[in-house]
């Protein structure tokens, strides 16, 4: 289950400004992978240290600086004071508790994204803090360990495929963002086959296992919900915002995402509705077993508790009862007795409860 | 049951602008029909290929182009190219899980709808997308398969009746918008009246099924909701904005077309809050029944198991038990069971269970 | 129960502007009457045929033409020829499903509304769409039937009561759409007392007819809030609308029926909010009986199973049971019954069951 | 229980301004006091009738006319003749169903208030409507009967504490607006004790009356909300509009009422939250107590059933049943009955039932 | 539990601007400390009487005057005479119940705060209000009693770190803001803990106590809410206003403050989203647990009570019943009991209750 509160008391009380990694750890090491182009020339390296970044700040050419994994604080503060980022935007960045959101620095722009998996293995939703700086000719991304939606972004890169190449920071900005936003869509889908799966359960066979998996998924919900609604404003920010960082030809591809976001917004309503829709499903399922277990028993007393009832009555011990002495008084009884029992049932069938 | 979330987990990480077709392939082959006309003439093909339709760009004439399945991508974007449409644009036409939308391109507007029908053979609703392109002096319309609500429409061209023939481009969309908003009232009127059917349905006899119709009917209305609503945006949308495609006169049609969304989104409103209402009818007649079936029970065993323990007494064995060879003692003791039955049914009746 | 959605099914498909009545022909034949007047003559006439109110276009007095009835689509084609109206709102007259609303077409405005009354009868709130066409010197009022609220604004023009005669057609207007909203007052009021009464039921003497009444009046609710709820942008458009046809000293009023149109709303909202408090009301009386009869059968069931275990164990037929030949053996074993059930009874009283 | 909606089917169709008393007439005699006052001096009369306080409209001093009941509509139209008043304020003033609202009429404002008291001795909220009419240097306030919340107001003003008497009307009429939204904090404060007994009964021993309070509650709630939601744009209205009337410095006082209503409205709105979950406790702790007697009876039935079926194998009357003739049978069949009954016993304790 | 409604009644009637205290008196001793400040000289005393901090008012370099305990008023009254404050504001900050607000007087700034802790010993949140009042060169904050949040702040300027030293009275004020704020986190964190804690109770045992716990939570959620909402206005009304008392650097701190209440408003929504669906889950457990009462009661029953019959039948006296007096009998009676109890287990298992 996603955790909605992280710890932070740690940084309580701190100046602000004050860098203090919060959350947990996911990476060993901090990786740190350069990509420098334009639409002629293009370059990949690997670097060793934040350092190795410093020259590209300089160049004409856009420049996408990915670092994975900030724990190591130092880095972080070292990129800042080479690029000339706000300690508050650093701060920020460190704190994975982040809501999403867009701070527009005058000679920069700052996006918080929550980047989502589906991982099969576990049948859940997790969360990675993805953090990016558009300056005017570079990206620099952070992210909370290895392992992205971004892989196709690179390949774009290196085969020089569609408008990528040619265009400027802005527009890998938006890529970035729209790599993002896309992976949400396969995320919902898996959602949605999840709770299609739950909904098939509660037809066949509800358990208080469907009970459970309907309450986390209300969870993951919430918690997606806390991940994706602020998007909107982040986004829409981004499109509305009359910064010189974004060309006038980006706007078009950001209100694209800004439409998908909507549409992301939207179907993650809608699924909170089935879901709830779903939980009245198992209560009124729970219901109807009870009614059916209340039938049964009803059933069996009703008919069987006058019959003990009249065998009740022959048993007893009177030293004057005709009955006991009559020739088929037995075989009488016994005829009563079914008469009796089928009476009842006619009874019951009428009230459609056989 | 409509499906809320289709796959598009194949088109993630493609550069925006990359024509995927999103949804299922409804149609074998792709049809192509024009319609040119002004208020004097008018001329009506059906076109082998896309390429048939490009004189039609450059005559004064309004010319309508429908295309009936677009999962050939290629069609759509030589059309692109040649109307010089915004590679998002054409992207958008393929992906048939578009939210309802509409985008001021400069000299075209686009407009993606979602047009319903009502299957009576499978007491369902479909939803079709329909995207609109409009320019100066054409109107491109682009659905995932045959069969439409435009025939009415095609008709009016073809008698020239109304103001269709003598007005634009502008009104052509307005027609075809106006139809399709037109059928969803078809829609809903059949669904109002599927409402009533579960309605009488649950006075008279409540059964598992009736939950079964009323969940569907939830998430149908889930569905609607989510292709009706953005429709309000897409219509005021068209009507505030101050394109030179859109005549003035115009604007008052558009009006209407609103004041008919609005009235529809009412309606659906209206429809979900007697859904609601259903499930709590179904719940408290559930609650009714359980309350029956106890009545029932409580009646039988409160009446026979005193009766059974009187009978019991007498049938125990005890050497000297006096009752029993009194001469009448055992048609007394049937007196002092029927008295306590008597009892026990005015009790009962005095409590209103019976 | 009032109907939510109108067969619009045979008007799908043609030109706007065609008139097509939608909705139950409520009255046989078409009835017109006429009021002219200043404030110091005055003229009434019932007329034939339509063509008699149209010299009174053009004259300076006030003329107030009142046609009951709208299904002969003859006479609105004529009417909205003679007097210059838009097809699309003659469409709108004709068109009983119409939401309340204000056009304002620049020369004349145009409003509907529902005028609601109480069937005293039948128990139900009954509608009727009302259409008025307000022009620089007349108003066209259209009603779907004869009948209606407007007799007292008749006699205020007959004894030249009031404001009315001295004032111009906005005020009549003005004195119509106030007749209408007064009359929901009245509405909510019966409907105020409907609900005690259902209130009343529900603390003496609740029954499944009990549930039906709420049921009813839900569904009644909803449909009196998609009557309501547009007149406050109705009247609050016509009170902002900078038209010439409204003069100043008319907004003052207008501004009062935007108070009632306030106040109705809020009662509506108000008598919803106490009809779900009662639904939970009912839910809990139902389970408040559960537990009821639950504890007589708990009480009865478990005071007379223990003594019949005991009568059925000296009911056993063992040779050697030297109980059974005490001298006071039956006696005593009553006595150990009768403890035992007084026991009981301690036991049940203490958890106050009884 | 307050009433939500009173008569006012005699008014409907009445011209506009048409004085009619609606509401129940609370005081047998029309008292009018009059308070005029300036820094310097200060006078105070009981006038008999309203031509008394003619006069002090054209005095240069701060004038007070308080009417307490207002059924005899003379003295109010006679009241709005010599101060000019507009006849729809009048007819405002005595339908006691008014909504709070605050109009500017230019010269003069009219504000319309609820005046919430509780009664101890009927543990109930009770409403009265308060009529402001702030002119220049006059203020008319207008109650249903005797007693109010001005009592302290009449004090500063006879001892000159505070800045009363040295600030112009509408500093009156805000200390008098004041008065009447400092009580509703008092309202609030017995309230909140009233659903904290419940809370208490809930938790010891709820019963159907517990319902019952918590349904009257919550009807007092929509009551109060009615009345206090729109003292907020009320309040605001005063604080915003830039009449001449009210001097700049009276607006920070104003800001301080607004304050007050936004925190009752807040404490509201916990009132009805809190209610809310009282009435999901309650329905609990009966679902609770239906679980605790069905254990009880099922623990009886349980346990007794087997037992009573065994002694009922041992008193059939078979010719041949070897165990009636063994020496210890009787006594052996009571070692396996108590067996029997201490292994459900266990099974019970198991199931967490005992 | 939090007191949501505290007594004001004494308070009712007062002119405005009397110092009345409203709340516990929380502290015994008012204690008055005084920091100021320049980047480089410092001083910190303890004053014993108010009148040592009036000339701090004029000093050039920054005063931050922070008092514990104000039930004193005296020495609030004599506060405000001195550094003009408006006796409204007075009125605020001696009453405890105010709502969080900020009032921008021209040269002076004032904000109302709730300071929450989380008390470990209670697990209960404990609220404190705080109001500050900023001019140009002093601080002036006001606390319920002595302990607070603000000791890094005092630690921040004896030891000179980060920005406070250098920057002005608004970054002082700035700071305190952030400490109340940041302390928010450490009570949700509290808050979420434990409500893991109740889910992990629902999942293994829930019992009343459960119920009882999530009723308390929810009303600590709706005290939260109030405390915590109006937090967004207060610190968006900082951030916008254009008073000269803040300066600009400041703006992107308070931007910050800003983005951490909205992310604290998001997680209080997404505990009380939590908290209901815990009522959801609590109320299905109570519902399952009952079905599984009801089961074992059936189950004992229906397999019993025919038994009970059968033994009956042959109890009976009847002097003709064959089956009495055939050899084995009494054993094919008990194959004949054994065959049904098999056959109903059968049933049951495969209505899948065992």
């Amino acid at each position: 289950m996603p955790i909605l509160i992280k710890k932070r008391s740690q940084k309580a009380g701190l100046p602000p400004g004050t860098l203090v990694h919060i959350g947990e750890r996911k990476v060993e090491k901090v990786r740190i992978t350069i990509f420098d182009y334009d639409a002629d020339q293009f370059q990949e390296k690997e670097a060793k240290t934040i350092e190795e970044s410093y020259p590209f700040r300089d160049k004409p050419t856009v420049t996408w600086i990915n670092i994975d994994g900030f724990h190591d604080t130092g880095i972080i503060e070292k990129l800042g004071n080479h690029f000339g980022l706000h300690p508050l935007l650093l701060e920020d960045i460190v704190n994975t508790e982040q809501r999403p959101k867009m701070d527009d620095y005058g000679n920069y722009i700052f996006i918080v994204l929550k980047m989502l998996y589906y991982r099969e293995e576990r049948k859940a939703v997790e969360a990675e803090q993805v953090s990016l700086v558009l300056g005017s000719n570079f990206v620099v991304s952070l992210q909370e360990r290895e392992g992205d939606v971004f892989k196709p972004i690179r390949e774009r890169i290196r085969n020089n495929k569609g408008r990528l190449r040619k265009a400027g920071a802005d527009y890998l900005a938006y890529a970035l963002l729209d790599a993002v936003v896309d992976n949400y869509f396969i995320v919902l889908e898996k959602l949605g086959e999840q709770i299609d799966d739950i909904e098939q359960q509660l037809a066949t066979n509800p358990t208080k296992e469907t009970l459970g998996h309907i309450r986390e998924f209300k969870r993951e919900m919430i918690f997606l919900r806390k991940s994706i609604w602020p998007l909107r404003e982040v986004v829409g920010g981004l499109e509305r915002c009359e910064s010189p960082l974004i060309h006038k030809a980006t706007g078009v591809y950001l209100r694209d995402v800004y439409d998908h976001t909507i549409q992301i917004i939207d179907t993650v309503e809608s699924l909170r509705d089935i879901l709830s829709g779903l939980l009245d499903v198992y209560l009124s399922s729970m219901s109807n077993r009870m009614n059916d277990v209340m039938k049964v028993l009803t059933i069996f007393a009703s008919i069987f508790i006058p019959l003990t009832f009249i065998a009740g009555v022959y048993g007893m011990n009177f030293a004057n009862m005709p009955e006991l002495h009559w020739r088929y008084g037995y075989f009488e009884i016994w005829g009563v007795m079914v008469l009796v029992a089928v009476m009842l049932l006619i009874f019951f069938r009428r009230r459609k409860w056989l």
